[in-house]
């Protein structure tokens, strides 16, 4: 096998995050499902902005904000999402490029605006998405550098592009370089409303073509259809060779063949805004596990950045997790 | 004399912030003045974005901070100012609409972008503020609407607008209006070295048209040509009505007349980016001005409006500062 050039590639949906504050009746007005994401058209955007808060424009996107935690912690990490050519798609070049993520995608011209995602959080810290997909739908599989995704070695892939058949295409794609490579292949389920729009899919791709799955509980419950999480960790458990499953301030689970290994949630002083918790998971676990780390220490890597990430504003960190796992004593690889 | 609509309308350049964290070594390496306002053109702006780390983009502007400011305790604001018609200008204006204040201004078509402030935060929460004034410097005459200005207890002005002759121009039509109309003009000094660019003209314009001035200790020491606080003091006390004089966490000084009260600076638990702390004292202290509170609560006002918002990032309040107020026991005027 050649050498790698990324330790991850990240390919999802390129999405400027707006981030206002609400009460829990603000949503009830208007008709938000709380703690998922919904997939919404220009028109919703516009009146429900209208209707929000006073925001924050910072840049996220689930794979994305899993690249930046992955660079954050020293690694080496691509990404491949579509941004339009206007100022809220510079502002998502800038700020990923400038976590140190190489990210050289084409912007779209002439067509739909840079998605963005009104997340309105509540005093809960619970965070409620409402995405435009805008450019981010334009993404097709001439947009997936296979050299990149090639010299990788795990390509990880949004559960939320399965949202639109060119994005799936691009999905599909990517899966087969990395695996045509001898590389392996990650995927976040991403949200349980987006498992209930693609169950058969996702269970197929997982027993096929998925090395390495994240889920929290609510998603994994989803795509087995059951209440009873142990039954749904089994079931994960001889579907794929590793299964991250995360169930917020319970910590997470992580099974791999006959092993299970359970890791405590990091505490946190002030909860704010668990936007990117998940995302943040994956790019800690990810970094300790293209390393060769154990199981546990790929855990607790990912607790320790979903710490990070929830205790303020926006899904990406704004600390150098790096120096924070030396702090906290846990050995990065490499 | 008619009744009013406004407590205070704010004419001011209408700015996004993008603020990122920084060491110290970027702000010599780069050549930015720590802790000043530097003006600068796209190329420069470009040069510096593409240098400095990921940002978030919060609606700023001095004046409007204030204005958002004035809103949030409850009190009625209008502003004016100049945005382009792009992405950057549509935050601005639904941001500040949805703090609550009145903005109508028309924005701008085929001239330069809106304007953004780079805001590098070193470790020690000071900023370091780079402009590139875009379509604000095409803010003119025309766009000061006089029947608002009349009916508005206050107008504020920011001492930034002199730094363009249009500008200039509209915050003089501005300050006549309210003068004829029978209201109070207050201004703040903006900057340090904003006060070196226009010294002379700005003490003229205070001995002879405000009201209400607003100054921090470098500003005021500026202004006079003087190492000596007291001596400043006094006579800034000779040449207006009321100055409010802040100094960062030995509190501020209020002088009016033969009157000198003294007020505290609110303790804060963690600082975080010292911006907006001058913007936000202006607020609380017009809120209780406009009202007829006493100078003392006048001064409590602003000292606690300037404590909430330098504990956390962005320049305009996170919180509701009326209920602050109430929590604290601040009598709000009306």
């Amino acid at each position: 096998m050649t050498e790698t050039r990324y330790d991850v590639i990240g390919v999802g949906n390129a999405i400027v995050d707006v981030i206002a504050s609400c009460e829990d009746a603000f949503l009830a007005e208007h008709g938000i499902e709380k703690d998922a994401m919904t997939l919404i058209d220009e028109a919703r955007a516009s009146e429900l902005y209208a209707a929000m808060g006073p925001g924050r424009e910072i840049s996220g996107g689930s794979g994305a904000n899993t690249l930046a935690g992955v660079a954050s912690l020293g690694a080496r990490g691509a990404y491949v999402g579509k941004t339009a050519k206007d100022q809220l798609g510079d502002i998502f070049r800038h700020d990923l490029t400038a976590a140190g993520v190489d990210f050289d995608t084409a912007p779209l011209e002439g067509g739909p605006a840079t998605a963005r995602c009104l997340i309105l959080v509540t005093p809960d810290a619970h965070r409620s998405m409402n995405t435009f997909l805008g450019a981010s739908t334009e993404f097709t599989e001439a947009d997936v550098d296979a050299d990149k995704v090639a010299a990788a070695k795990i390509t990880y892939l949004e559960g939320y592009l399965y949202d639109r058949p060119e994005a799936k295409a691009a999905f599909a794609r990517a899966a087969d370089i990395a695996r045509q490579a001898g590389r392996k292949v990650a995927l976040t389920l991403s949200d349980s409303f987006c498992v209930d729009r693609h169950r058969a899919d996702f269970r197929e791709l997982i027993k096929g073509r998925i090395d390495l799955l994240f889920a929290n509980e609510a998603e994994l419950k989803s795509l087995y259809q059951t209440e009873d999480f142990d039954a749904a960790l089994e079931a994960v458990r001889a579907d794929t060779a590793v299964a991250a499953v995360t169930r917020s301030a319970k910590g997470a689970v992580i099974v791999a063949g006959t092993e299970t290994v359970a890791v405590s949630a990091e505490p946190v002083d002030t909860l704010v805004d668990t936007t990117g918790a998940g995302d943040l998971f994956a790019a800690g676990f990810m970094v300790g596990w293209a390393g060769g780390s154990d199981l546990e220490v790929c855990g607790r890597l990912g607790a320790m950045a979903a710490a990070e990430v929830i205790s303020h504003y926006g899904a990406r960190p704004e600390i150098r997790l790096a120096e924070l796992a030396a702090e906290r004593g846990i050995a990065l690889p490499g």
